[in-house]
């Protein structure tokens, strides 16, 4: 139960850390989308480990497989299964430590609600590897939401404490994926490197921010009162393991504003009604407004750290101390990146097929 | 669309601010459940305008009415609707201004969505009175829970930059009900009321932070990976209307620590697995721990301000000034604080029954 | 749970036969659609019992209250909340049979399900007057169908084991609403009444089948492989108390045809694509063919009787005797007609939303 | 769109005849369920071409891969993968006549639908070779309803207008797997293969009715008053190709009997509630009764047929005659029996789950 997310266009996701493979289905793609493995393998290399960023040693080849959905190169309207194969998993690590339940990870949870039959290798079902299928979906929708003109990126805006500089969109653009550490900001990157491999030599881990922005999103995206566009991409973030808070525009500082400081004033730009700030994040009532999307996530440190901690044998019931072995990543900030677009591209495009934004056959019958 | 919130107990909405009526209906309450009108009165009328808080002054009755699924004084199986009538509605303020649109408000988000054809006396379907409803639906939630021993309690810890200081649980308890702020420190009371009053005397207004506290989850609640127990919470939190922002735990906070400060350490405490601390907010893997739950809200300013803001006239297509008359609250964080414990327990009883934690019926056929 | 029906036109039923009221929640009906209380209450009164058909005596007046979601004479895409109040339910007779099982009603199994909670007064949440908040949330269906010029129209093919003789569309609309029977063919009436008119002598009762056309459905509506339009509309049918079987096109008889016969063949009529034949009910593969939806329902006769039944004193568990009092109809096959126009125009209008063949704002803004 | 099935067990159906492989996705399984490829494997087989019943000489291996879910040979609580490959197509015939529409097939409603992108090869999404995944999600709701004492058979009641005499439960149970074409009744297998034989020399097909029954399903399971026991198999089973009618019980014969006829009287046995005759089909008000579930439904004859047939060229717009090459069954009915049963089982299982009837976790924790 809950591994499916969306309503008209909806993607259910399956797989396991350590077992088969990681995949994906996605139902309700509109027919006629050009679609080749090269579109879906482009934004799953993305999400890899890079090179420099203290990251894990699993290097997975992670080559994308289309099962279903996709004939002669377009969409045909069926569903779509994605997946890639596990290659590179080493469960005995796992097997070791498999009753010291590991600090801030599902384990217990895991435990107490499938009791006990959970996979617990590499955590199985609740491993960051689960974005693999993330990250497939999400390259499908993001090209149907270019067909739209919508473009979606996210960059790292935080890493343990360090923030990257304030940077307009086409700079984000520009340097995101000049850097290892996906920030819009290079001036940021060798402090934030220096941060990480402090981590690292203590054992130790560290979290950050990543910021999602989507450009050119047509006004009227959002169900209300329950079904907000913030809500769905609340939601949909929240998946991300390592996720524990959202925040839209200018989110949780809002809080500490005035209404006159907070508020959007409204001006004709070019005979286009736009806000002069956009504090709002490009929603009003749980409504995209034609602003810019602007989301941030805060993204806790690597709950896997090298240093000892305490725990519990769940088996015997006493105290333990535990050190996990196995191969992490000392920040996952940047993996994220990639994820956060993802997400965000699989909302959008629920909420533009339900407002009837986005058409159900790309192109026209008559025009085959 | 999308005014449906939940699985199993689901919660439909309807109404609107200057309409006849705001209301719900249940849809999955379990049978059995002794339901009063007072039960839901008492809860409803803590999200009355508070005095001495510079709020509205519009002040309904708010008389709720059960129209179906209670008999006997007990809760059917059935769909529960409850509602209350507006009967002070002024809609002659809104007549005037209905073609400037008012910053931070759903005025355009809604035209664009819904054509022109949205109430807009009162914000609609936007107003925040529509969380009337949500407290009337919440107000049963609660009682459910309380029949498995879950206590939800939610309560101001920021208002316009003055933060609360830190209170035991059973402390917040005891003060969130004797001050007319719902905050926990009856110290913070006077500095938040104070910057309340200067901000009215501005024609101005405040936001602030409201946290949410649920003790006694069981362990093994929320469905990952994509309906987490924090994303459904986060989506329902968001259907507050000025809800910008939420973080469970610490939040965007564990994004600044290390990996070996924000992992809670697993103890036994009297033979049961507790954790030292609570960072990750009693949710790991999207799942309840056993551990309160904790989730806090970013609420921004009231954009009803009686300041003069730049808009935009919508009919003529010309910039506007604007001057919001009509009644409105200048911090509305107190009155959102039972809509947030209304959102929780709703959420928390849709996910007790798909996990088999709250029964289908609450008193056997035999015993009766 | 189960009491929310559609995807995108979503209708929430509430109420009980002896309760308050019979509603329902509309979510999703487009804005801009012109709607009055006249509009919903004329199919309403459709509904109430006939003079001269042995119906039911009880006479509801069944006024129609629209709560919310209609401003100024238009829907605004919010919540529509429809109500009738009860007013002529007699409980006193139910009281006293209240331990007796009725065979072929839902008073076993309601009870099992609900632990003995549920409104037994009337059949409670069973009844057949739960149809009523089909009937109105229908209207509106009905009439967003005519707006992309869809026409539905039911009628009565047997009662009793009379056939009425098989009559063109036209003559159907043309005598459907000219006799109380709702049949098509004003020389079956005769015989019809006869066969209900001896079994209300012999305190028994009679069904029928009723059938259901929608005329000039665009090709293109259904969501295979699961949400056929078939399937939806079964399930919709299935809802309306005492159906027990649904078939479409040439349904039953299919089984028992060669392919060469059941095969409808496809012709070019004015350059338009349609068949000669409409053995598949326009429906294939799940999805509408342009051609005229076929689809019958087997409406069981009224378990109500007054003729001694056997049956179980549940709370005694001993056998008794049970003579049935209370006002009750001796066919109810021709108030079922109504109520099968309603949940196909539900359904299609369901499935026209997801298809984009129904948009989410019937007139442009630019044009108010 | 439409390609999940069911509320918290459910199944997400991909794949084509053609492309590569047919597949599931069952999100909801509880864990703990001792589940290994030859449990799939088994209902897989029932499935496939019967010799010496004139059926497809298209003959897949069909071997069973999980994918995912299953781990140590127990289900996890995670979503389960399986799949078989398509080996065997032969898309040759196909490409020839893709611009010649098949009467009574998809060919026409799929191409308004998906705007000319479906995979036409072998029906694509629409062949009955789909239904390969409906058994292998089938074949994981059998177990899991064995572990609760449910045991569901199905089996072949009508064959070209040839009927199969009445038999007992345990008669069918006994006979159905020692024939070819699933009947209860081995003197009607005669009859039955000389009116296909004579089908297949004209060319021709026949259809039939199968039965399905399911014993020993708890009291209880339903969720009026739109998602009743019944709407929702009827749903299930119409999403099988070729199925135009489903009735429950008496079904339509019910529409001519009265009503003290048709209602079945409750009396105790053993202590037990039970009716002596099951008219109802063992639903009361959508609720399962605790009485046998049984359902027929209409199985069209294959649309596939040698015969010359009328059509229209979809290219050139141009009437044209169509004779159907490739691999077809001049029956399907025998092969519609397990997934009758899949269809049934899928269905129970969701709201076994839904009324709590099923566990979330088949072992508990300690016991492991």
């Amino acid at each position: 139960m809950g591994n499916t997310l969306g309503k008209l266009f909806s993607v259910t996701s399956f797989g396991e850390s350590h077992g088969k493979c990681v995949g994906v289905v996605i139902d309700g793609c509109p027919a006629g989308l050009q679609l080749t493995v090269e579109d879906i393998q482009r934004e799953v290399d993305r999400r890899r480990p890079r090179p420099g960023t203290f990251a894990t040693t699993r290097y997975e080849e992670d080559r994308v497989e289309i099962l279903s959905g996709v004939f002669d190169e377009y969409t045909t309207g069926a569903p779509i299964c994605l997946l890639v194969y596990n290659a590179e998993a080493e469960s005995g690590v796992y097997e070791e430590m498999k009753n010291l339940l590991r600090p801030g990870h599902a384990d217990y949870t895991a435990r107490i609600k499938y009791g006990g039959f959970a996979d617990y290798r590499g955590g199985g079902r609740f491993s960051g590897r689960i974005t693999a299928g993330f990250v497939m979906a999400g390259a499908v929708a993001k090209k149907l939401l270019i067909a739209i003109g919508v473009e979606i990126l996210a960059h790292t805006v935080e890493i343990g404490g360090i923030r990257a500089g304030l940077k307009t969109f086409p700079e984000i653009r520009e340097n995101v994926n000049k850097n290892h550490l996906c920030t819009g900001d290079p001036g940021a990157v060798e402090s934030m490197l220096r941060v990480i491999a402090r981590a690292r030599e203590a054992g130790d881990s560290v979290g950050g921010v990543v910021e999602g922005i989507a450009l050119n999103v047509p006004a009227g995206l959002g169900e209300p009162i329950f079904d907000t566009l913030e809500g769905e991409i609340a939601k949909a973030l929240l998946a991300i393991p390592a996720v524990k808070g959202v925040e839209f525009g200018a989110g949780f500082q809002s809080a500490r504003m005035f209404g006159s400081e907070n508020n959007d004033p409204f001006v004709l730009e070019n005979g286009r009604l736009v806000t002069v700030s956009n504090n709002a994040g490009g929603v009003l009532g749980g409504i995209s407004s034609g602003m810019p999307i602007v989301v941030r996530v805060a993204v806790k440190p690597t709950p896997s750290i090298a240093r000892s901690q305490d725990t519990v044998n769940i088996r015997d019931k006493q105290p333990a101390k535990l050190e996990i072995k196995g191969r992490h990543d000392t920040c996952i900030v940047p993996r994220v990146v990639p994820v956060v677009e993802a997400m965000m591209a699989i909302v959008l495009c629920d909420f533009a097929l339900v407002a009837g934004k986005l058409p159900r056959v790309l192109v026209r019958q008559e025009e085959r």
